[in-house]
C-alpha cells in the first residue's frame, strides 16, 4: 500500500524553558555539561528558581524532529501525551502551525505538561533537566493504529524508553509498523545508554525492532560497550540496516549494506544553542531518504538541517528549511 | 528621605507569543503594521489557531522596562496582575530571575494570566494582538504603599490606563508617590492617545500628575493633536517637567526645563524585532537619571537599551547591559 503519511513519531511532549547561564552554575549544581537528568516536579521547582529569565519554545527530541520533517516539507504526525494547561495548547499550538499532524488527546493534570529547563552555557553547549510530567504517561491507547499503518517510517524516541509504559507503546507501534510493511527509525539518548536500560535497547535492536538506528559517537560507544567507533559499527550493522553516527563540529556519517559514507559538519556563521542538533539531524535525513536521495546526500541533509537549528536559541527550525535543503 | 528602591512601576503582566509572518497575514486580518488591539478569549483562540510556532518570552510594556532597568543595575519592583497558572508562573519567575522584586499575589482563573500575540513581519515591524487577562484585574488593593513610598520613582504605563480599576490603582499609586516626594513617570501608548481615551490622559497631564513623559511621535501628536512636533512640545512643556519623545530610527529627544537635547539612534547591525523598543528605551533613561547622568546621557542610555532590545526576538534584554551601558 502506498503510504498517505511520510513519518509518524512517538516522543516526549515537552515545552523547553531555556535560559543561558555560566559554567559555574553548573558546576555548583553538579551538572555534567551536556547532559540530561529527570527532575521531579520540587527539584524542578528548585531548579527553575535559581534559573535566569527564559524563553520558552516547544521541544521534545522526536517531536522536534517532526517539526523539522514538516518543515523540509514531509508529511508528519507525533503521537505524545500533554495534559490540558497552558503549556499543553502551546506545545499542540506549535505542532500544528508547522503542519504536523497531532491529535494525542490531553489528559486533565496533574501531572502537568512535561517541560525541560535547558541551561545553555557560553560555548552554546546545552544541559538539560527535564519533568517529564504528562509525557511519561502516555500508553498504547494513544496509538492510531490506523495513522502508524500509513506512516512510511515509524520514528521513536529513546527519552521515552525509559518509562515502562511508553515503552510498551513504542514496541507496539513498532510492531504495527512492521506489519504493514513499513520501517522503524529509533534515535538514542543519552539517559538510556547507561546503567541497566542499555541491555534492553540492545536487546531490541539485536530482535531486529529497528531499521534505522540514530545516535551520537557518545551514545553508540555506550550502548555497544566499544571504544573504537568500527568496533561500535560491526557491532550494530548486522541487526541495524541503515546505522547513522553523529560525530557533532566532526561530521556523520551512515553504514548501509556494509557501505560506509562519511560527511563533515556543515558550516555554522555562530553557534548559539546545540540543543536539538540530533533531532534536526534525523528529520534532515529521513527526509532525504523519503525523497529519493541516496545515502550521502541524506547526511548532507542532515547536517544543514543540524547546523540551522544550533544557529539560534531552541530546538525547532526558524528558517525555511525547504530553502536550504532542496529535495 | 533617602529611596531604598530606584523604581517601580505599574503596569499589565503579560507572556508574549512572538511568531513570525508575512505581510499578507497582516493584510487578510486587517491588521495595521505597528499597531496594538485588544482581544477578547475567543479572538485570541482564533488567531493563535491561524499563527505559526511561536516562542514565549514575558513581556508586559512597564515590566520590560523593569527588567532593563534591574538589567541596568536599577533596584526596581513591579506591581502587576498574574493569575495562578503556568504563564503566570513564567512571567513571575522572569521577573525574579533579573533581580525585579515581584510580590502581586496571584489571582485564580479565570481570567488566565494575560498573553499578547505578537506577529513579527520581515522589516521586524511588530503587530500586537493582545488578551490581558488577569493584568485588566489588578485593583488599588494590589498596591504595596510602603514599597511606592519607597521608590525614587513610580512608572506608570498607558496600556493600563484603558480599564478603569487598573486606572484608579494607578493614579491613587502616583498620589502616593508625589505625597512622599516622589516623582510620576508615564508611558504612553498607542491605543491610549485615540478616541475617547485622550481626553482622559491629557487630563490627567494638565493636573500635573506626570513628572517625565515617554511616547513616541505618533502618540505625542495623537495626544496633543498638533502636527508638528514644536507644537506637541509647547503644547506638553509646561505640565511635563521631562518630555522624552522617541522617534525610532531618527533618534530621540528630551526637552527639560525649556532646553530640548536631540539625540541619533544608537547603531544595530540588524533589527530582528522591534517589540520593546520603546520600553526598553524607557529603562535606560530612566537609569541614566537615577545615576546622574545628564540628559543628552540619559538619552543615550535609553539609545543603547532600545538598540539592543531589537536585535534579537522578544522585548527582554539578552546582552549583558551593564557592560554596553557604564552608569
Amino acid at each position: 500500500m502506498e503510504s498517505s503519511l511520510d513519518i509518524v513519531a512517538i516522543g516526549d511532549a515537552i515545552v523547553d524553558v531555556i535560559a543561558t547561564c555560566e559554567d559555574s552554575f553548573l558546576d555548583a549544581r553538579g551538572f555534567a555539561k551536556g547532559s540530561m537528568r529527570l527532575l521531579d516536579a520540587e527539584e524542578a521547582d528548585d531548579l527553575y528558581a535559581a534559573m535566569g529569565p527564559g524563553r520558552e519554545i516547544s521541544g521534545g527530541s522526536a517531536a522536534n524532529s517532526m517539526a523539522g520533517a514538516a518543515a523540509l516539507g514531509l508529511r508528519a504526525a507525533f503521537i505524545g501525551q500533554v495534559a490540558d494547561d497552558q503549556l499543553g495548547t502551546i506545545f499542540a499550538h506549535d505542532m500544528r502551525a508547522l503542519g504536523v499532524r497531532f491529535e494525542t488527546p490531553p489528559i486533565a493534570p496533574p501531572p502537568p505538561t512535561g517541560r525541560c529547563l535547558i541551561l545553555v552555557t557560553p560555548d552554546a553547549q546545552r544541559t538539560m533537566s527535564t519533568c517529564p510530567g504528562a509525557s511519561h504517561e502516555l500508553t498504547s491507547r494513544s496509538l492510531d493504529e490506523r495513522l502508524i499503518r500509513s506512516a512510511a517510517i515509524t520514528f521513536l524516541e529513546g527519552y521515552l524508553w525509559g518509562p515502562e509504559r511508553p515503552r510498551a507503546a513504542m514496541l507496539e507501534a513498532a510492531g504495527i509498523a512492521h506489519s504493514a510493511g513499513r520501517s522503524v527509525a529509533f534515535t538514542l539518548s543519552e539517559s538510556l545508554c547507561l546503567g541497566d536500560r542499555r541491555a534492553g535497547v540492545l536487546g531490541m535492536i539485536r530482535s531486529r525492532v529497528v531499521d534505522t538506528l540514530f545516535g551520537n559517537e557518545d551514545e553508540i560507544r555506550h550502548l555497544t560497550g566499544c571504544a573504537a567507533l568500527p568496533d561500535c559499527i560491526a557491532s550494530l550493522s548486522a541487526d541495524v540496516g541503515t546505522l547513522v553516527i553523529t560525530r557533532g563540529a566532526h561530521g556523520a556519517l551512515a553504514v548501509e549494506n556494509g557501505q560506509c559514507v562519511e560527511i563533515e559538519a556543515a558550516p555554522v556563521a555562530q553557534v548559539v544553542d546545540t540543543t536539538g542538533a540530533g533531532d534536526l539531524f534525523a528529520a534532515g535525513f529521513l527526509a532525504g531518504r523519503c525523497r529519493g536521495r541516496d545515502l550521502r546526500g541524506s547526511l548532507q541533509a542532515g547536517a544543514i538541517t543540524a547546523a540551522e537549528v544550533i544557529s539560534h536559541f531552541g530546538a525547532r527550525p526558524e528558517a525555511d528549511l525547504r530553502e536550504l535543503v532542496a529535495l
